[in-house]
């Protein structure tokens, strides 16, 4: 008799931002005539960049071509684009990554949650909390967390990101193997700085753990003192994956395309023997046998990101984001919100009205001020009392947003 | 101390055709002015048809629009595909299957991989033998086969395809849960009849299994009583999953597109109390928190297909393979080999000679005729003793190869 898996049976029904969308689509079917505003979706508003439209249009002649291209070590990725990673986003920072570190994927959110396939599922897991609630999630579903069910589950580390420690993650009280950390957290937007993030990698080195690293909103980084990649941390490279993302940045949510970095260095554990296994070789093997790669257009669309004409265009929209985050930022505090990000990232962490639920703020704001917003809870038990707003639309909706919600 | 998954070295080390690239690269390095002719991979040659081209040309340009189209349930592809492929490869064979139970996918090699993430790890398996590496490989990586290393697996049923039996795979000896079917077969080109498929269904129904059913070679069937689709067979959406490709046809190899049908109607078991649960919810679940969906562009390029215009060329594409296998085959019996497949699908099973290992005749093969095939062994230990020989590659390099192969 075929069993099902029912690890699944422990995690809530609804995914969080499916279950955004459907309370929205019954708030549409009720009120055909609303215009809604969605600062709730992390999905870019904007079209793609002129030099991304071009290069895609390049990669699909090239495709009419017979073998113009080498679909060669495609599950990991086409070499022009691994090459141009190492140059882009390591050398320049001192940090020397080889292409065979770098597996490129079609958005990173499926690397996150595929990574926990490598280790053993007696690993103890910490996560923040808040946190993006795949790390999680992925766990909960092969059976290495929550095996109970309930809400917080009793077997993971709760690293808990409140007002009261200005939403910084502290070191783990008690010994854990895995750690997901988020740089720019998302959705606090608080900060790791070089400083704080060495404390952590010296964390992992000295207990041997491993830290699953999301930079996912890396580009939008303004503080000099924090640092773009773990690896500008010295040893990080034996005890961290790194995962980053195309899709935040040049309207790029639609095209997929994003990559992991799995270092030579990094190793974890035999139980018996004790001896050391290289991770990069493993999750090769994953990928060869469970993932088909990102596209040739998409490939070649990231690609571009690296040119002149690329990074002019890139900056242009970032800076764009965090000028409609600050507006905002600048706007809800002078009426006297209490709200943290919006300077690192293009997102603010809203503090609901006291005594009001993040569903309910959530509906609140939905029904009152016809603004689509993400629910705190979402994120984990920390993110109670508060909400997401993101700056991916446009100035006007924007500002039309922060005002319909201080009228709400 | 973080713990390695170490059920990964359980696995060969070697992904097969990652294995094959590697020692067709020696050769490449000891023997530069070498001209080989590539019958091992699976990637189609041709370019892309021209209604592809022309498709994903306009979907560039729209993504050059703001909000030009929707990101909407992104995760399980766009309604326009899903809902093509209902009207196009569902309808017309008298199958009711509602967009809700299709998931759009990268390639199907990922979802067949991954769909085992839905069942219990108790649940036993039964793979044809030979077939497709990734079915039994994903459930070595999570410790559901082959908890003790060896070759062949203890734990799992193989389901032998032999020349004894015609390569037609008989129906379990023992009791299983899950069974792994690919129809057309690769890599033997064996097809199963729709009455064929009936007692496979009703095993299912019987037994309360399930089938994890490959469709990847159905656009090659020629044959009228050989079933498009699973659903076909009553009772089939109780028990069944089917994965189809485009990636074989229309040369859509590096566009990365696919799709799995998960039916409302299937179920599986809850192990205590035997309540059933549905799998589509789940693996909507699954797909919400793990995937990212498939480029917009690429979804475009397969909705073309279904074009008068797409059709027409991609029939163009399949009657040349076609052609290409039947030369092939036909030369190759004249010339006294044994052989199986070229009528229903667009590559060979071919024997060895006499006494000679597949890894072996791959070498002979590889350094004396200058062609690339694939060792059967790599498919399961009933492979031994065969190679396989696709049709993807023009007309001139078929024929030239065959005789080379001949003359070696």
């Amino acid at each position: 008799m075929a069993l099902v898996n029912e690890h699944f049976l422990k995690l809530s029904d609804k995914y969080l931002f499916a279950e955004v969308a459907k309370r929205v689509n019954a708030f549409k079917v009720a009120h055909p005539q609303a215009q809604l505003i969605d600062l709730g979706s992390s999905d870019v508003f904007q079209s793609l960049c002129p030099a991304v439209i071009e290069a895609m249009h390049k990669a699909v002649d090239q495709m009419a071509l017979p073998e113009a291209y080498d679909d060669n070590g495609a599950e990991q990725g086409y070499n022009f684009l691994r090459e141009a990673i190492v140059r882009n986003e390591y050398l320049p920072r001192g940090v020397h990554i080889e292409p065979s570190e770098i597996f490129i994927n079609d958005g990173e959110k499926s690397d996150i949650a595929n990574i926990q396939e490598l280790v053993g599922l007696d690993n103890t897991i910490a996560v923040t909390d808040p946190a993006f609630p795949v790390y999680l999630d992925s766990n909960v579903m092969v059976g290495r967390a929550c095996t109970v069910s309930g809400s917080p589950c009793s077997d993971v580390q709760y690293i808990r990101c409140t007002r009261e420690n200005g939403f910084k993650p502290q070191l783990p009280s008690a010994p854990v193997d895995i750690i997901y950390l988020c740089n720019p957290n998302n959705p606090t937007g608080s900060l790791l700085t070089r400083d704080e993030l060495r404390k952590w990698v010296n964390y992992a080195l000295k207990n041997d753990a491993l830290i699953f690293y999301d930079a996912a909103y890396e580009p939008y980084i303004q503080d000099a003192d924090v640092p773009h990649t773990i690896y500008e941390i010295k040893g990080a490279r034996h005890v961290a994956v790194e995962f980053r993302s195309y899709t935040r940045t040049a309207g790029l949510m639609s095209v997929r395309c994003g990559y992991t970095v799995v270092p030579m260095a990094l190793t974890a554990a035999m139980t018996a023997t004790k001896d050391r296994i290289g991770m990069n070789r493993l999750w090769l093997r994953r990928q060869n046998t469970k993932s088909n790669g990102t596209s040739y257009v998409s490939q070649r669309a990231a690609e571009v990101l690296y040119s002149e004409e690329g990074r002019r265009q890139v900056k242009e929209k970032i800076d764009y984001y965090m000028a409609n985050a600050r507006i905002m930022r600048e706007r809800l505090l002078a009426a006297g919100h209490r709200l943290t990000g919006g300077d690192n990232v293009p997102f603010l962490w809203l503090a609901t009205p006291e005594g009001t639920s993040s569903w309910d703020y959530f509906r609140h704001i939905l029904y009152n001020a016809h603004v689509v917003c993400t629910p705190g809870i979402g994120f984990g038990p920390s993110g109670e009392g508060y909400v997401r707003l993101v700056a991916f639309a446009s100035r006007e909706d924007c500002e039309a947003a922060v005002e319909s919600i201080l009228r709400s």
